[in-house]
């Protein structure tokens, strides 16, 4: 449920990337998986949508074993899409599979610190 | 600790990315990142590196408040960077800093999807 938590203090008008990382017992992985490209479908449809990543741990016991990074071109055009009504349908469809023990952590983020091969910090 | 233990099933000779979410305490954000930056730059140095990005949560109370996405040429790349001397030294320092009270969360992580504007998924 805490996915649909308002996400606070983003900057209406610079691009930020929402990062949420999701605890998944592994025998759910690929339903959990299905649904969430039922919702990322959704997203991705939305204005200001630049580009989502899913990560997949490759440790069994991750504690993290799928982390989404969706990067927007602004923290307005994030907002307008997670009140999207088909997307929280999705989202709920998601969270209320009784197959599915999912715990996300969504927050939105800002690039603090980019490091290229041999930069000296 | 935890960021020195072994990390598994890294394939050798694929790409691979290394996500290490961080709890920190807000008031020690600043502390934080200068610790990781003396790491970044050791790791920055190593064969195999690709980009790293250390992301800033914008939320003042999230439970994952920094993460690094560093992308690696290869799990072996990687494995080589993990156990030079220097790092280790640094990631101890950080560790072993008093006045920081760091959860760290690495794994090993591969592209399980990737979303584009108006892919149908």
């Amino acid at each position: 449920m805490s996915n649909q938590v308002p996400l606070r203090e983003a900057p209406v008008d610079q691009p930020v990337t929402l990062i949420n990382a999701f605890t998944v017992p592994l025998h759910e992985s690929d339903r959990f998986l299905g649904r969430w490209k039922d919702n990322a479908r959704i997203m991705a449809g939305q204005p200001g949508f630049i580009r989502a990543r899913m990560y997949k741990s490759l440790v069994e016991d991750a504690e993290l074993r799928f982390i989404n990074m969706a990067e927007w071109s602004s923290g307005e055009a994030l907002a307008k899409a997670r009140a999207n009504p088909e997307f929280l349908t999705s989202v709920r469809r998601l969270m209320d599979d009784p197959e599915l023990h999912v715990t996300p952590r969504p927050a939105i983020y800002q690039v603090a610190v980019e490091v290229h091969p041999g930069d000296m910090l």
